[in-house]
């Protein structure tokens, strides 16, 4: 799998890709990703990529120009399943989505910062809009973050135990288990002796009910689907 | 305000708060974040910070020890309104936590990673369990980032222009309108006239129509609240 991302400002994302899950997935060639500085695409002297918004208002909007010169280069050398925007008001992203989009090829990723990207850049040239949820960040940029650690982490091969991902929240439709791990007695809070029993099925029981038990006190809504 | 992280990994959370608006907003003394990483508080000779589950099963659990010191240490120097722990059982973070979480003096913010941490800590240390959305990342950096960005933007004096963050999405119940910046005629796309009339009551006028219209068309839900 192949992750363009396009961000003005790409020092943001040094961070999350540079260890761990996300650092191990591309060392072993599993995901390619790239950073794509939207300066660098800029048309005009002063290395401009944003403006202020027509109409008057607060925040600098950033301009088409730029974005589609780095899409088209991008869209030039390979095809893309899909060129996606983060915003606010896109479709939510959901471990479903997360799934999905696990098993597409190659993606561009448009961050957007300030007040966001001019219209017309997602009328005609974004093909899918994502929101991480319902609140306002700096920018796109930890958004996609986020959406390419969701992703990745579902590749094949990037967990090193591939059963892993397969007990975590959401993947059955309910929140996870409560987990803990030694000592068996923390100054006085013991763990339940149900998992200290070395009766496989007896646990494997007493996980599913808590992991139900779980979902109906915190999320009934996802009982309900 | 100020923030104290705690995580396992914290080169993640290098990028996220160096540049743009997190790092400005260090710079001017508006909040302190602190990054604690939680191997200096482990009390065994390997520095080990996490350990198989009790009951087996695939996948690391962060050991209550080291992150009870961790908080404890802390709580010592000064009192915190909220200890928050990042989980996709938690409360689901919206622009309303956001906003009341900005009006806090000390948070604690603990980042899970592997499997989660140690369900005794969450029963008796933590106070508030925040979920950025149902989606599962492969640790709480990203999503800590995410809240961070999401609480640090509105607080006064953070953002270079005030008004900016009271026209974001969801600020008043409706996600954000259109914006567009030069040139007024991208690829013979053209800007809605409107904008260009310089007439400002009507510009207002449209700017509305369209965030109702947006909303409707995308987010019927908030519409019903």
């Amino acid at each position: 799998m192949r992750i363009d991302i396009i961000t003005c400002l790409p020092k943001l994302l040094e961070g999350p890709f540079s260890d761990s899950i996300l650092q191990r997935a591309q060392n072993k060639n599993l995901v390619q990703l790239n950073i794509h500085d939207l300066r660098q695409f800029a048309t005009n002297k002063h290395h401009k990529i944003d403006d202020y918004a027509f109409g008057g208002g607060a925040g600098m909007v950033l301009m088409a120009e730029p974005i589609v010169r780095c899409i088209r280069q991008l869209q030039s050398e390979r095809s893309y399943d899909e060129i996606i925007y983060m915003s606010p008001d896109g479709d939510r992203l959901t471990q479903t989505v997360a799934n999905e989009l696990s098993l597409k090829k190659n993606l561009i990723v448009l961050c957007g910062h300030y007040k966001g990207v001019d219209e017309r850049v997602r009328e005609h040239f974004i093909t899918r809009e994502i929101s991480i949820g319902d609140y306002v960040l700096s920018g796109g940029e930890l958004a996609a973050a986020v959406l390419c650690d969701a992703i990745i982490r579902l590749l094949p091969g990037v967990l090193s135990d591939e059963t892993s991902a397969l007990t975590d929240s959401f993947q059955d439709g309910l929140v996870a288990p409560p987990v803990y791990t030694r000592p068996a007695d923390f100054e006085g809070h013991k763990v339940p002796e149900i998992l200290l029993s070395g009766n496989e099925k007896k646990i494997e029981e007493w996980r599913f009910e808590q992991a139900v038990k779980r979902t109906r006190d915190r999320r009934p809504d996802l009982l309900d689907k």
